[in-house]
């Protein structure tokens, strides 16, 4: 991990980029605070309540990457922004806005960026007119300032990337409409990032654990995973069938286009094939070598790091197999 | 919920089954003692920390469906059963027996059941003369007494399950072994249970709830289902896309052989075609009616509701949309 934070913010320092981890991948502010140690400008999160909980630790500066709708959350953001310095929003739509207006009119004002559809299929104004359009529309707003562009993009899509955020920025300047940020974002393209000139920062969350469909990316090896799910085995029932203590309520049903659940260290051939809550069953059917026993703990890379740590109360960090610290994961389970 | 506990009861009750359900689905000990209420006989564990809550809120008979392993899991165990009246577990393996007699001996005696894969390919010895070899290796082990029999069968399979346990029956008979319980499992395929005549209790868990998968399978209609997840639709790209605030931290990405991630209350044609961890795609191409607008609620039917109970601190209980209560999901999240 420690090895992760210092080869991502090294590739940013060298390219002029701000970065912004994403917290939804570890969800532990001594973690972001590792992040920030090394040089990263701020977080990232996806909810009010998660970015309570930061700058309850102290983190100043936050971009959350959600539209945030209705009155008990708006009420929350407001208090929020009251308390920290550089809290930013986005928005997709006029009535995101329109409610963010309502509720920060008089108050200390919101910077809101636009997020943009870049290709994501996701959230996103769909065109650089309608970014411009929705751009103008906030800064005509009171209570609002517009922050910039924000985008979640396609994996290896630099090139549209670019030509949507340039083209709104073009459309903007002629209105005299100043982008402080301009955001791009995700790891399995994250060397990619200074492709997109356009951008003045890029967000990212799964670099900092890595999982097998970051190796599958290009973005890392095996080597550079830093999240293992420590499992036993419970059952052998057959031959060519191990059952682990390690099921989707540890793995998740994440499969991100795999056919199974994970990769078993120092078990190449084994294949994770299916779950059940509690259950993981193993086809070591294609294994020529030994073959793990009853009472044997595993080490599993998960598909997806991100989902993991939601499903865990504390995480335990070590180096060499000596524990550091345990840390609770305080931003998971959080349902708004 | 109320209905779904009074129905599959009153099923047990006609066919002198006793009903131990599984407490993986709510991992809530107000809900297991509504179903005790009821005429539950007991319920059903999957972790010795999650029997150790039911323990702790006053249930007495807990069977944990588990090959419990390694010295600190067999400590808790044998704490747990010193301070319960009737806790069972079950074994697989050898391997798993010596280490519960070796941990037991001059302790307490522990009643272990003789796990039988009887089709599901999960954990289970194979055949009958495997599982009557293990019930006389339990049998013969100090601190240990013979349970009976369990198996979590594949749905539909009543002969199959019917055949293996009547066999291991009969060839424990031969050697004056009684077969105390004789338990079988899971929601499809519940109100099969009386066509498996050798089984003397059913466990189920999904049944609490319900949910898409079990509307699928016929045993419930989309009015039993009782969980919903609340989402708001934050965003409306396009005029086919709307995006929600429940993604796979809110319906996790179980598909159970669905392509996608659960039933829109009130829009049979809208389709949840992806998930991230804080967004649900939502494809409308297909409604001809009313499409859901930025701000609306949604009702979802998941297509799993047991994993989705183990994503959330809380459950909001209500009756006819007047909240009855909140309760904590106390065993959620537990590692071992």
């Amino acid at each position: 991990m420690a090895a992760n934070i210092t080869r991502v913010q090294s590739y940013m320092n060298a390219h002029g980029l701000n970065f912004r981890p994403h917290i939804k991948t570890h969800k532990i502010p001594a973690v972001a605070a590792a992040q920030v140690a090394a040089g990263a400008k701020g977080i990232n999160c996806q909810k009010v309540t998660e970015a309570e909980i930061f700058a309850d630790a102290g983190f100043e500066d936050i971009l959350i990457t959600f539209n945030i709708l209705g009155t008990e959350k708006l009420e929350r953001l407001s208090s929020l922004n009251d308390r920290i310095g550089a809290l930013k929003v986005v928005a997709d739509s006029a009535t995101t806005v329109d409610g963010l207006s309502a509720h920060f009119a008089g108050r200390k004002p919101l910077a809101v960026l636009v997020e943009c559809d870049t290709g994501g299929g996701r959230c996103g104004v769909q065109t650089p007119a309608e970014a411009a359009a929705l751009a103008r529309h906030i800064a005509g707003k009171p209570g609002l300032s517009f922050g910039g562009l924000m985008t979640y993009p396609k994996p290896k899509s630099a090139v549209a990337v670019q030509t949507f955020l340039s083209g709104t920025i073009a459309l903007l300047q002629a209105d005299g409409i100043d982008c402080a940020i301009v955001t791009s974002g995700g790891t399995p393209s994250l060397f990619d990032a200074h492709l997109v000139t356009a951008a003045t920062e890029h967000r990212a969350g799964t670099y900092i654990y890595n999982d097998r469909s970051m190796v599958r990316s290009g973005h890392c090896s095996e080597d550079d995973c830093a999240m293992h799910i420590l499992a036993t085995v419970v059952s052998r029932p057959t031959p060519d069938r191990a059952v682990i203590d390690a099921g989707s309520k540890a793995l998740t049903s994440d499969l991100l286009g795999f056919s199974d659940y994970g990769v078993v260290v120092g078990y190449p051939d084994a294949v994770i094939a299916s779950l059940s809550e509690e259950h993981g069953v193993i086809d070591l059917s294609k294994c020529t070598g030994p073959r793990p026993e009853i009472g044997e703990k595993l080490r599993i890379i998960p598909n997806h790091t991100c989902v993991v740590s939601n499903l865990f109360d504390r995480m335990v960090f070590h180096r060499d197999g000596i524990v550091t610290r345990v840390e609770d994961v305080a931003a998971r389970g959080l349902v708004w």
